[in-house]
């Protein structure tokens, strides 16, 4: 009998197999309801002789399916034959038919192979599927090219974060810690990219919004005529994901008792130093010494956002010159500012972005202004000698946006498998 | 002026702005043609002034866009103003406009920048965008959820081909060859599941068919009643990419006068034994000693496919159990064979799969008749205590399809910025 998927119960049918997961059961004295879940969906199902399984078992149900109003999907199965496909040795570490786990993080993280299972876990990462798949239509739709860059380079010159070192064959090497140079580069082949790829920083936090490894969705645009057209294009991008998460992940968001709201048709910006000078007048609050924003200020600035704009959003521009990477456009002929961005959403840094130098002769200027080596980047040097197109682009934290979609206490939460300074495993 | 793309142009206009890069000129006496190329397509500009304009510039157009019989597109644009948006400040190292390239593959890739700039070379990497999207399209199609696992790994004893050794804060670590064990683990969350993700193998070869860093199609589907759903869910997988890559990329299909034939409903499997057996009655070869197969066995095995079976694919299956992993399901109780198959496709091989072991005694058991040591798998082997599902899946190379696809000389080729033994840059 061909396998019936859950999703696809329209009517009633007399007899047929379902495959699944029982993921919670009640036991009555003559009879057992579970819940019985494949990849598709979840339904009830109603057996009257002797339930010899357990939560968490894989069985195969064979029965009539009848119309049940009282059912979220309006059917359930009265089942008259199972049978086990896969059962536990042993007792599951901890239950997992609970609506919330309530496992402290470690425990959470040790278990994950388990504590994925949960279906509050799987809607996190439901979510974070429709979050790729929006990406990649957007992209597209918008004339982007779909590109894989190296992750494994030669020199550790990008500058910013840290670099994990690797034994290349006879070689050190490093592992890319953003797809920057070749995104670039790649604005001079197709004008327009993007890639979903691995990142990788060395950077020894712990804290509740980094990870040692993560998936970045970049992106590079190519003929633009201000960075605006860049922050413009993210906001565009960022309504798509937001639409489309809502839209399609409804059913996940309700078990976190999340209203997504639209993405403004057009988020504000405004400049640090303004954004420095509104939350000391109005928060009283100053950024250290030392760094362009921290993440108090970030906070308060998304503050001032939400009350005084009404969003959610907001793009902070022209950081300092100081802080900005070597290829970030300045913004001015004196060093101050530059033509770089980053998104913030609800007190949270989603995405980092700029205009980037495209004239040779600028770049190599910036890089001695700078005291930046021009050793192991002249392949991307040269190519600047080439009519480069005024460009721009940036970097957007997949897992970041679905743990402020969802408010998770740590992006950890939105990774599958997280790696941070001590967590190599599982 | 809002800046009109090549592709949308359906009807003559009066005035429009167009921007992109010349890719030939052809200067007479009175008046100048030459082609520009913007991210959408390319369009003949005629314009009867002095041209001061290079090939390889980026340049913006204002003229009138009139019908023109003769061009591909149906329309031309006649130029009234030119102006440079971005030059070359050194003649090309290569001449770009030529039909073919032509350059040695160690000049193609060490001026690989600027060579991707060549409409040819922009073809492959426009095909290799369709395969991706076409790759997510069908699996979501199909129920996979999209996931991302982690590139750095505690342990490197998944077995099979060489592992790159990082420097992780104190620890040592290394670089995941395959997503193989997460993605198992996840069958039992999601059921299927799906991850295009980097694979790094630091194997020393120097062949056409090997880089040591690349992109992997992976899958892995759980609830299976037999290996054949494996094989049969990869059929459905590269049908649906070959249909896409004919519909959406015929424009490029045509630079490589490649006319892509459908993939069977129905690609044959035979087993291995067997196609040995095969190839040594009809062509009188024996595979060497010590490797289930060697390329040559597989371009026989391929040639009879083609000769006997009119396909272009083959799935050579029942790989012998002592050259598969230890997850790989045994076929039989005496480890002679395994559930283990290939994809051929024209004598190479584009994907390996296998349905694997589900239950955690046959795991243990079948990894101490290997000789595998426990240490470092723990939190794998631990979730096979907890109901897992009988599961299959693949590991598909991305840039072989391509290279196959396109008859290209080396799978590199199809790597925008390729890595081998020498070559770590650009």
């Amino acid at each position: 009998m061909d396998r019936v998927l859950i999703s696809s119960i329209k009517n009633a049918q007399k007899e047929a197999n379902l495959k699944g997961r029982v993921i919670n059961i009640r036991d009555l004295s003559n009879v057992s309801f579970f819940q019985l879940m494949d990849y598709t969906g979840s339904i009830q199902v109603v057996y009257s002789s002797k339930l010899d399984i357990k939560i968490g078992d894989l069985i195969s149900v064979i029965g009539e399916i009848v119309e049940e109003k009282r059912a979220k999907s309006g059917f359930e199965v009265q089942a008259s034959k199972i049978e086990l496909i896969s059962g536990s040795s042993e007792d599951l570490p901890f239950e997992i038919s609970k609506p919330d786990l309530k496992l402290q993080l470690t425990n959470l993280l040790d278990w994950r192979t388990i504590s994925l299972r949960h279906p509050k876990i799987i809607a996190i990462f439901k979510l974070y599927d429709i979050l790729l798949s929006e990406y990649e239509t957007v992209m597209r739709e918008e004339g982007f090219t779909e590109v894989k860059t190296p992750k494994i380079i030669e020199t550790a010159s990008e500058g910013g974060a840290n670099f994990f070192k690797i034994q290349y064959f006879e070689k050190e090497a490093y592992l890319a810690q953003s797809p920057q140079l070749y995104k670039q580069i790649l604005t001079g082949v197709f004008e327009r990219v993007f890639e979903i790829g691995s990142v990788f920083r060395a950077e020894p936090h712990f804290t509740t919004r980094h990870v040692n490894e993560y998936t970045g969705l970049d992106a590079e645009m190519g003929m633009i005529d201000s960075f605006y057209d860049v922050t413009a294009m993210l906001n565009k991008v960022m309504k798509k994901i937001f639409k489309g998460i809502n839209e399609k992940g409804s059913q996940y968001l309700k078990l976190y008792n999340v209203e997504l709201k639209e993405v403004p048709e057009k988020i504000p910006h405004i400049k640090l130093a303004e954004v420095k000078k509104i939350i000391k007048d109005k928060y009283n609050y100053t950024v250290p010494e030392g760094v362009d924003i921290d993440p108090e200020a970030e906070r308060l600035a998304s503050r001032y956002a939400k009350e005084e704009l009404k969003s959610d959003f907001l793009f902070v521009t022209h950081y300092p010159w100081k802080d900005k990477p070597f290829y970030t456009m300045p913004a001015d002929d004196e060093q101050k500012e530059t033509l770089g961005f980053d998104l913030l959403y609800k007190g949270m840094e989603l995405a980092t972005g700029s205009q980037r130098i495209h004239q040779y002769d600028k770049l190599i200027e910036n890089m001695k202004k700078k005291g930046v080596k021009e050793k192991g980047l002249e392949f991307y040097l040269e190519t600047f000698k080439f009519a480069m197109p005024p460009h721009g682009g940036w970097g957007l934290g997949s897992e970041r946006i679905i743990q402020m979609i969802l408010g998770l206490g740590t992006v950890k939460e939105a990774v599958l498998f997280p790696r941070d300074v001590k967590r190599l495993r599982p």
